[in-house]
């Protein structure tokens, strides 16, 4: 964590100080907003905690419920997604509250006595060690707690407004190509939403808000999907479970343990232990539910459902004491036809201006604990790519890469949650193997843990022709962090950790082999880098900002810390920011030699850069020889930004050795 | 972290339901308190953070700033204290924003130029690997703002009343033997406290308070000391330091790490980086105060204090930018000659009132970086008691061992503190050889981490008599954790940390070789804790709590987590609690392979039972056979509880079979 730079910070360093937006904000939702997100569940309060870094952009939430969520329904948390909660700074304090699993439990029909179930494999959670940080179940509501008060304690002081539903929503233009920007003035707020108030003294009148963007984060039966025309695609038939969470007495011996429990007459429960110590959720399986069936399979009683789990679990008993939630639910399998509100043929003539996210574009079963992470990741995907569009960073064709991103991922999950839900619906004596269950959720770890997501080449995705530099960096999947030494003060560190959700992006420079203060391929990378012409870091950071605004470069050396001397390390990796020009001291690092990470990530000795996305994807591998690629790569990612000494044609992108000067 | 057991908990478990006095907490400080805590530093807010778990009990701070301290002067943070923090429940916050030490960088002057400072050893900070918490640096304003939200968020609800403080104070009958407890009523507000208020509409004005007792947490001018008439012993001379907080450029090549910095011509620098990556903390040596030179010596000018830091790091610079806080100081070193209102010849007929604590009973250099962690260790010991007695879980008698225990712990702190001292302030060519400084760091590096301290036996610290059957628990000394598996789930999990500041005392079992459903001594002496009359769990659980209420019975099985049913394990390590009546399941672990408990810490493979007090000190380790041990040590630390079917005669230790079962 980094602060103090400009001027002592007494209390808590979590709370940015309020600037720009964050200053003025007004109490009452306005008339026009840059950014408005519609729902604050997962994806929504990700999107809010992330434009909140942005304080020249006016990011507003609207929310049907009167206040804060009490009880959520989603609990599952995958290491991909305590890893993203890491970068929004909660990741240690969530995981102090949560349950965490380490492995599950198969529990089968003992096969001398089939009305008994017995245990069978406990297969660990994750055996490939995909990732330092752990799985955990914790309640949605806390979630969303831990992203509101970021979202408060960014600069942009974002806080939703409860109490308002969508009930329309239009966008100017929508069916057309735009008038050319340089022409007459293009609609600058072309999204007009209409919202009913659902409580107070104004219950039940509407008002309209004008938005540059909006974003649908209003769940499975999303008012903004309905307003664009966009359609929920898939399985006909849903399946119905019966879910409860319990305060129990039970001799069970596994309801700490994230159970899988098939019974012999086809009954089965996935059993979620909950944080705590104490409460469990029980998901009993209550069959598909064939069109038309739907009330009288949503009339089973609580105490059926309380029944069916004492059958399944035979000879065990479960005493339920008390239930502070319970439901009859059902769920389809459904990816909505598109995430924007562009239809394919107009793709090439204008840009989106509203998106969706999270259940409002992809429903299934509560079953591989998926839905909550998948959310979240669609309104982190968003939103920066709209802080960047609106902060001038990035053109609008960026937008258009989220639903290109996102609908892939969405399709992947639903195809694999219907295999798993499948499975666990099947007989045991059904299935190829008495083991199959357990075999394919071991097999296909790598997805439920969050980590399967691979975004294709884009624009902000370099095609993988150099992945041999650094094969444990994959391009288009997450960066994976791996232990390295930091120089200034010999601490070990997580590389990955420093990266805050900031909206920047990470340029890390792997050195080659030679000693820091002898001439090598990095020095003449940095010195490339500090000062040429067609720097990226000069072309894309705007003047007056610090010199790691938008792109935050880092160096690992292969010595270990005390092989590294700070003062031999090149200027662009120690740069000066901040009211008082203080050296930042935390962007150099050594290998630590217990856990090389140029062994562990399979990183060439001639050195490599890893570029990686505000949303820790990697973005591409390059040599350190390929600059122009590397420019290439920026300046189709990225806009370029005036310099002060620069004459006011804007795509010029000459440098002059004062500008070079004062950013390196 | 257990909750949802009383019911669903929607918000931060942290936040614990008000109840008794936090429910009736009168908004301004009342005329009669039960404890009466004088000052908020970190003595005074860890008593406040402790007591606060008590509903019961009537605790009360009062502080002589208006509000919360911005800007603290301590900011070391040994291991021991991180500890201390994880049983407060907010390690992993604090340790997320601190700047954590690994290791120590000594320079000195270059034998060829010895004008120029240059760097010798750099030795490891923790080079036994004494704790598995960090050393940290962080701002004493920090920790004492997560104490306070502990007390704020405890059941009682305690928060400070500032812009009071003591002008006198005197104790009722303080001079003789108090009357007899059975015979005429004893005053049992025997503490009569004058406080005047410093700010707001009173200002000037007095009040009085009476307590039952008063712990001065009132720094090193402590009125509560003057008051009760304890002097401080020590030097006659002062050291000065100049001390700056800067935000500085410098080409210094070690800023970032803690250093000690030794010039040619005597002066000396203890550099301490700080929090946040930017601000670090420069003492620079200004000599021993001869008496009558203070004043001249406190006129040391901060540009002084700058110049004379640039003189001794030369050929380094330090081109300072910002001077968030800085100032002259002297200290002495000084133990005070008793930490409680009682006097010597009068300690065999009174039990103390009124207690001393931090830099009211010990002042010295910061050097070391001792005094917050030594003061919270203070706080917590007599803060604990205190909440024992006003319970009636403990006689008075317990809290004479405060001022015991801790006077000798402030004399070593004290010694410690004067030998650094003195060899920091030694130019080095007149220390025995070139590598004293560093060597001296190393060899009593368990001093400074907070881990010597080793209480002698007493009512709550048993003779060592059996200590060879867990050589890794010294009684006296802190309680070491280490890694274990919690059956219930399988998670990996580190044994003390279940522990909390709940002023509860924790009794593990180190489990015999045997096979956890066999016949075993471990099942015997279970068996006899949860039965037999002599069981000091039935003698000292007051009837209509939980039966973990006192004492936190806990086994650990020499098998792995899959080597343990939970089926198998007594009843009472599997206690049912709340008002539903649930099984506690994280009360039972079992050995990791790949950290053998029995291994590391030398328990015996014929099992041991291992005492420790609410303040995580090891008060015995006794064989599972020394039946009458246990029940004899708990006999002489705490009071037998009524239980419902027994006579209305107190002091019976008789148990009915009726008894013994509910609280199996």
């Amino acid at each position: 964590m980094q602060f103090h730079h400009h001027g002592y910070v007494s209390g808590d360093p979590r709370v940015q100080p309020a600037t720009g937006y964050g200053l003025k904000r007004p109490a009452e939702l306005p008339d026009e907003v840059d950014v408005l997100i519609v729902g604050s569940g997962p994806a929504g309060m990700i999107a809010a905690a992330q434009l909140a870094q942005f304080p020249g952009i006016r990011t507003h939430v609207v929310e049907r419920r009167a206040g804060r969520l009490e009880m959520g329904q989603a609990d599952g948390i995958q290491a991909r997604s305590v890893e993203t909660f890491q970068a929004f700074g909660f990741a240690e304090r969530i995981t102090a509250e949560a349950y965490r699993i380490t492995e599950m439990a198969f529990w089968k029909p003992d096969p001398e006595r089939p009305e008994n179930i017995v245990r069978g494999a406990v297969p660990p959670d994750d055996t490939t060690g995909i990732s330092e940080f752990p799985h955990l179940i914790v309640n949605q509501a806390r979630v969303l707690d831990y992203f509101a008060e970021v979202a408060a304690r960014g600069p942009a002081r974002v806080t939703p407004d409860y109490g308002l539903e969508v009930v329309g929503l239009t966008v100017a233009g929508a069916a057309e190509a735009p008038e050319a920007a340089d022409g007459a003035q293009a609609d600058e707020h072309p999204v007009t939403v209409t919202l009913r108030h659902t409580t107070g003294p104004r219950e039940g009148t509407e008002r309209t808000v004008r938005a540059r963007y909006v974003v649908g984060s209003d769940g499975a039966h999303s008012a903004v999907r309905e307003a664009i025309g966009r359609k929920p695609v898939g399985d006909k038939a849903n399946h119905a479970w019966g879910v409860m969470d319990v305060l129990a007495v039970t001799d069970f011996p596994d309801v700490r343990t994230k159970c899988a429990i098939q019974s012999h007459d086809g009954g089965s429960i996935l059993l979620i232990p909950r944080e705590g110590g104490y409460l469990a959720r029980w998901y009993v399986d209550l069959g598909e539910v064939p069109p038309g069936e739907s009330a009288r399979v949503r009339a089973t009683s609580l105490d059926e459902v309380i029944a069916r789990a004492n059958r399944i679990i035979h000879p065990y008993t479960l005493d339920v004491k008390d239930v502070p939630w319970h439901s009859v639910y059902e769920v389809g399998h459904r990816v909505t036809d598109g995430f924007d509100d562009v239809p394919a043929e107009l793709a090439d003539v204008r840009t989106p201006r509203v998106f969706l996210t999270g259940d409002a574009c992809h429903t299934h079963s509560a079953k591989a604990g998926q839905g909550m992470n998948v959310s979240m990741q669609d309104g982190w995907n968003i939103a920066w790519k709209l802080a960047h569009v609106l902060t001038g960073r990035a053109p609008e064709a960026l937008l258009a890469t989220y639903s290109a991103e996102r609908q892939v991922v969405a399709q992947n999950l639903i195809d694999f949650d219907r295999e798993w839900s499948r499975l666990m619906a099947t007989p045991p004596e059904d299935l190829p193997d008495p083991t199959y269950l357990e075999d394919f959720y071991v097999k296909t770890q790598e997805f439920p843990c969050g980590f399967m997501t691979q975004y294709q080449p884009s624009m902000i995705v370099a095609e993988p022709v150099h992945q041999e530099l650094a094969t444990g960096f994959s391009v288009g999947k997450r960066f994976k962090s791996a232990p390295v030494e930091r120089v200034a003060e010999g601490n070990p560190a997580h590389l990955g950790h420093h990266a805050r959700a900031d909206g920047r992006w990470r340029v890390y420079a792997f050195a080659d082999a030679a000693a820091p203060a002898e001439p090598s391929a990095l020095r003449d990378w940095a010195e490339w880098l500090a000062s040429a012409p067609g720097s990226p870091l000069l072309r894309h950071t705007p003047a007056g900002t610090d010199p790691d605004s938008v792109l935050d470069v880092k160096v690992v050396y292969q010595q270990d810390h005390f092989g590294v001397e700070f003062a031999d390390v090149p200027d662009v990796f120690r740069p000066r920011v901040g009211p008082f020009g203080l050296i930042d001291y935390e962007k150099v690092y050594a290998t630590d030699p217990d856990h090389d990470i140029f062994e562990l990530r399979g990183i060439d000795r001639g050195g490599a850069v890893v570029v990686v996305r505000p949303d820790q994807y990697v973005a591409a591998v390059l040599p350190l020889s390929a600059r122009d690629e590397l420019s290439a790569f920026f300046a189709g990612a990225l806009l370029p930004q005036p310099r002060p000494q620069e004459t006011t044609q804007q795509d010029t992108t000459q440098q002059d050795e004062t500008n070079t000067e004062e950013n390196a």
